[in-house]
């Protein structure tokens, strides 16, 4: 039996915490040895100097009180010089702060491992850094699955694609698992007339949106994550300043723009609603439903977040339902029909099954 | 840049051919040698002692010129003795010869991809002699991601749910697209009369079938597939004589079961309409469709492949198209919906695409 990985956890929010479970669990516990866990604050090394066992239900308190402050370039000091490593570095913050330091990371030879998507899909420049510290530019490996997608294999599929030779023509999606579920519900093939704003605000109780809607409705989170896509494909438009470089259509309805509070945004939030009963209506002439998609369109040089119009019969319409995600992949060998993925594409569990499954194959590259 | 891998390929039929194609192409051409390439008689030795370009284009004719008698443990010994080795053997054959060798194979150090559903498919016997010869036994690694499905990600799909610790429930699919098209095309949720045996006739004549249809109606390949898919799955049943323990339901209908060759098979087949009449009748009676599924129930301890009804909106009839493959995972985490997975099942491009898939992660893994 090979040595296990050192690893270190970085946020324990709920991804962070999903995350923690599976990695103490088998059948990933002989493989891993949690040496460090974190919040935005505090780090715990681990063992306990008791050697009492650290659990997802009890390390919380034991991190406040017995933390020392987090101090990200000892953490990395931690996994490069270990008997065992180098380790991996988990960033499961939603920080802009940590993705900044993973050339850094990968230049000490550590690896890692995240469902941050700050770090991919911004600046072109951060994300060329990253690139050159990392494999196949050094031995130092970064895997992201779960940034888009979740724990759907949509970055690993898109790799496969493109490293054997497929040439990608079209890639189409429903990324967002709120925005599915709020279309899903919106726009049916049955029909329905449910007001926008009743559906937002039943998606934000069931918590399915973030707490300001609005930072669903915007689509940055759809444009982030075509942005990762994106920068796969070598014929892909260049984003120089990552998801702020895609065209992305607001669901903020011009009408409340200018509201300046989400108290007042949801207050009004009916204000908005003839908006999108227009574009329901208007669909529905066509024999189609409403979809906000995201589209890297390789001819015509298009990367979008958009609403889009679907066919009764198209698979956004009558395969996807809750708040699943759904990618096709247009290529030069699936045509004239997709490769498509569909399920889960938000979630704790699902989107830390994502960065374990990454681990698992950093232990399968470097333990082999 | 690292030295590339060595590599032989076995078989060289459609998929062989494209597999040749994928690999002597960018972006794969750079990464592999393919110092030999044979087909079920003859092998011939890369690079040609002329240095002339071996392609798809006109490699057949110098094989039968210049190849000696294939023989495949001096095959073996080319790649585990190469400056650059242990090599890759790909083995594009349909035979059950060259499977019960993979043991040998993995026992020499080299590494094994494969399309061939034998040899995971068959007797528990080589199955476990496979596991014990390769990682994490060894340092010899298989994969056979195109055995189930072609390029689609089912495979490393579920070696990720299995390995990070989610339980699988079960796997339900279209797994053949033989019997995709056949079904898709005969149990429509719009309705239609067409007789069984047309739709059988039409399939044939696209070549969707294999020469003798019953191969693909007999169930066989989809038991086979289920078989691979159940040994990922420490919760399945055992299936010690492989695809042949599988119940499965045989599609030559019972009056056609004495036709002794598929001339008189294929002349009779009408005989049959009427049985598949009544079962598209009774589905449809039901609000449901007909499909030819595969089905691994954990709960239930039961694999089995079978005539299955499905409802008017369950995605097996509305989103199967054409001779698709779709397979579903409903496991502790894709719970209650499924991670679903669909695309093209078959065909020489994509079926080679899983194997250059697999060329590139052994490539990954043996030249970090």
């Amino acid at each position: 039996m090979s040595r296990p990985v050192p690893v270190a956890l970085i946020g324990v929010g709920g991804v962070g915490k999903a995350i923690l479970q599976q990695l103490l669990a088998p059948p990933l516990a002989s493989k891993f040895n949690l040496i460090l866990i974190a919040n935005s604050r505090k780090a715990l090394s681990l063992p306990l100097p008791t050697n009492a066992p650290v659990t997802p239900a009890n390390f919380l308190p034991i991190l406040e009180e017995h933390g020392a402050p987090l101090d990200v370039p000892s953490v990395i000091s931690l996994l490069a010089s270990h008997p065992d490593g180098p380790g991996i570095f988990i960033d499961s913050t939603g920080a802009e702060a940590v993705p900044a330091l993973y050339p850094t990371v990968l230049g000490h030879g550590v690896h890692v491992v995240t469902p941050n998507k700050k770090g991919t899909s911004g600046d072109l420049e951060l994300y060329k850094a990253i690139e050159e510290a990392s494999y196949p530019n050094s031995r130092a490996l970064i895997y992201g699955e779960s940034t888009v997608g979740a724990g759907l294999p949509i970055l690993s599929s898109l790799k496969d694609l493109v490293g054997t030779g497929d040439e990608i023509e079209k890639i189409e999606g429903v990324f967002s698992g709120t925005l599915s579920y709020i279309f899903n519900e919106y726009s049916k093939v049955e029909g329905g007339d449910v007001a926008f704003s009743e559906v937002v605000k039943i998606a934000k109780d069931k918590g399915y949106t973030e707490p300001d809607p609005r930072d669903d409705l915007s689509g940055a989170d759809v444009a982030r994550k075509l942005t990762i896509l994106s920068r796969l494909v070598p014929t892909a438009p260049e984003l120089p300043k990552g998801y702020a470089s895609v065209p992305t259509q607001s669901l903020v309805p011009p009408v409340l723009e200018n509201a300046s509070t989400k108290e007042e945004y949801l207050e009004r939030l009916a204000e908005g609603d003839s908006y999108f009963a227009n574009l329901r209506e208007e669909a529905r002439k066509e024999g189609k439903v409403v979809r906000y998609v995201g589209v890297i369109d390789i001819a015509n040089n298009k990367v979008e977040c958009k609403l889009g119009k679907y066919d009764f019969d198209h698979a956004f319409a009558t395969a996807l339902k809750g708040s699943d995600n759904i990618i096709s992949f247009h290529t030069k060998r699936y045509s004239p029909r997709p490769l498509i993925i569909q399920g889960a594409g938000a979630g704790a569990d699902v989107t830390a099954m994502g960065c374990t499954s990454d681990l698992l194959k950093i232990y399968e590259r470097i333990r082999l």
